[in-house]
């Protein structure tokens, strides 16, 4: 175990500010960092059953050590496990554990888990304590920092949930290893976006380094740190996404209009896959609307393309819905104000804004010749 | 319409501050209240099958009047209602009548609906704005004030939701002329309990002129802000329950154990009559305890018997579990710290406090006696 290497990103959002842990070793190490925080003896662990075997005993027997009773519940993997049924599921359980309020809930898993357990404790006794441990590249760099939980619903992806705040995230780096290779990719292009929103050099540095991320070592744990740290510093300013943090969602509003159109199949599409495409589109409708110039969009899909992310619509296995279809998915898409569409477009590398007036039939004329329909 | 006698309580908490308009007509009078207020033209209306035939078609004619469109659903009544299978048809019933940021939820019905309505309001889109029309004593002087939504779950009443504060709760004294007797009482029995946490004159006032109250007209309104007004003062000084809040739960404890020991049939027990005996056991729990005398749980009592609420367990129709079962739904309760039990009691007439460290075996020889088991 090097802890030299290890990174401590601060969340300052005041009385309820945290830590987020990043380097090998973290969840054999989980129960002293936990047991140094919080005070309770009695944590329900949830898990699905692609991380469970895994690491679900190392974490119950780190937490034993320091006298932490588990109660664990492994659920089925996959986004449709982030469901209405699941999340019943959840809140029972934290309930039958009789979690009191100085105990905890933890998250052991990819963004799923996190999105679906945070949601659970935020809402079991109107707020339970509530630790991530992330397991995935997505979740380490995206999901598990800043609060945001929620579940799916049949008009749209995370369109149930709330901001419920970490106490602790440990970002184990080790585990990362054990990754698919496709599935580390889809966590890189959330690592990409942090450059693309504001962090021009990042940017390069990934262009020049992406192999070496890729590799693990430290190149990967300071990616993974710089990501941190550019998402705590957005989520420290604007918690509740009332301005700033929409920035956060650079690629998504395309990307989850390509989800919801893909029926959130994983073997069509998964989240960075449809971010990844999701940040090409806005950055070729951002030339397309004379913002910035047809080559930073080329840029952006070279680097993407190199790393093995797909970067049009035409990479997606099997038939897409026409146009008019992705743009309802659009419009029902959370940021939605009194009928206009809000899209994150761009005027320069790492030069990112809020364009919260972009028209509808703009996007259409883009879709349906990105489409070639 | 007698708009001199209408009174504005205002919660103020910050950027989130918001007012309760207490008054005779204000339903017919929402549409001009809500548009003043919010630029939104889409509404969802939450409301149950008791409430619906009396005033969903006048409330969405004011909404009309105001150009706003409405979106009514129609639940069973009851207290089973606040259930995660509703819970999941007012999330998708919002979600359907696309309710964007500006345009707002709305509460029309007693504690359940609004409870329910609140959680689901407080989750859609990660908070949706929301507006309470309560219409039951209850919900005007108690459930609709202060932000805390939920709905009950197998464990408990209560155990799940959120902190989702209203943009304005519109209180109309109208509606109220309606309810039956028993109804009225129950809700009156949260009324006396703001005299008997801190109110001591509003307790005596309450002793004199409970009938005026009772019959209506400017006694009753005066009741209910005087009733809003300390609830909004508890609420601005700890809107999360970290410390003074928890005295609104006043004869609580007991009260939920009662009810879910009754499986909440409204037809042995309601909230407020649970409520009742509640407070007359968290009185003479605290003469038992020599901390008050028991002269003083004898008043309260026989204030609470005079307007005609239940004030004894054998009142509840029906067999009731052993004490032992009532203190397990007692340590359920959300109020347990550390396994200790934490109970409001009092010092004398309207001097209540915390104490959070209430043995069990005090509590369980306590009912044992008074279920004379």
């Amino acid at each position: 175990m090097n802890t030299e290497i290890e990174k401590n990103v601060r969340v300052e959002l005041g009385d309820r500010a945290y830590d987020i842990l990043i380097g090998p070793g973290l969840i054999a190490r989980a129960g002293r960092e936990i047991a140094a925080r919080l005070k309770g003896k009695r944590m329900a662990v949830i898990t699905d059953e692609h991380v469970a075997p895994f690491y679900l005993a190392p974490l119950t027997e780190s937490l034993a050590a320091e006298g932490i009773q588990t109660f664990p519940l492994v659920l089925p993997a996959g986004e449709k496990t982030k469901s209405f049924e699941h999340f019943m599921t959840v809140c029972d359980h934290v309930l039958a554990a009789k979690i009191e309020r100085n105990d905890a809930v933890i998250a052991l898993g990819g963004g799923v888990i996190g999105d679906l357990t945070g949601f659970a404790a935020g809402v079991v006794r109107r707020g339970t304590r509530f630790i991530q441990i992330p397991t995935s590249l997505l979740a380490q760099v995206d999901s598990s920092v800043g609060g945001k939980t929620g579940i799916n619903s049949r008009h749209g992806k995370n369109l149930i949930g709330v901001f419920h705040q970490p106490d602790l995230v440990l970002a184990d780096s080790d585990v990362l290893d054990t990754l698919s290779k496709r599935e580390f990719r889809a966590g890189y292009a959330e690592v990409a976006k942090y450059g693309l929103i504001d962090k021009p050099d990042f940017f390069e540095w990934l262009e020049g380094n992406w192999q070496s991320v890729f590799a693990g070592g430290e190149a990967r744990i300071n990616a993974i740190a710089v990501s941190c740290q550019a998402k705590a510093d957005v989520v420290a300013k604007d918690e509740r996404e009332n301005g700033l943090r929409a920035l956060l969602n650079l690629g998504h509003t395309f990307g989850h209009a390509l989800e919801a159109a893909t029926q959130y199949d994983s073997a069509r599409l998964v989240h960075g896959e449809g971010v990844s495409i999701g940040m090409v589109l806005a950055h070729q409708f951002s030339a397309r609307m004379n913002l910035a110039s047809p080559d930073l969009a080329r840029r952006v899909e070279a680097h993407l393309k190199a790393v093995g992310l797909p970067v049009s619509m035409d990479q997606i296995p099997g038939e897409l819905p026409p146009a008019e279809q992705l743009l309802e998915a659009i419009t029902q898409d959370k940021k939605v104000k009194g009928g206009k569409l809000t899209f994150i477009l761009t005027r320069g590398l790492g030069e990112s804004f809020v364009a919260d007036d972009v028209p509808a039939s703009e996007v259409l004329s883009f879709l349906k010749e990105k489409l070639g329909s």
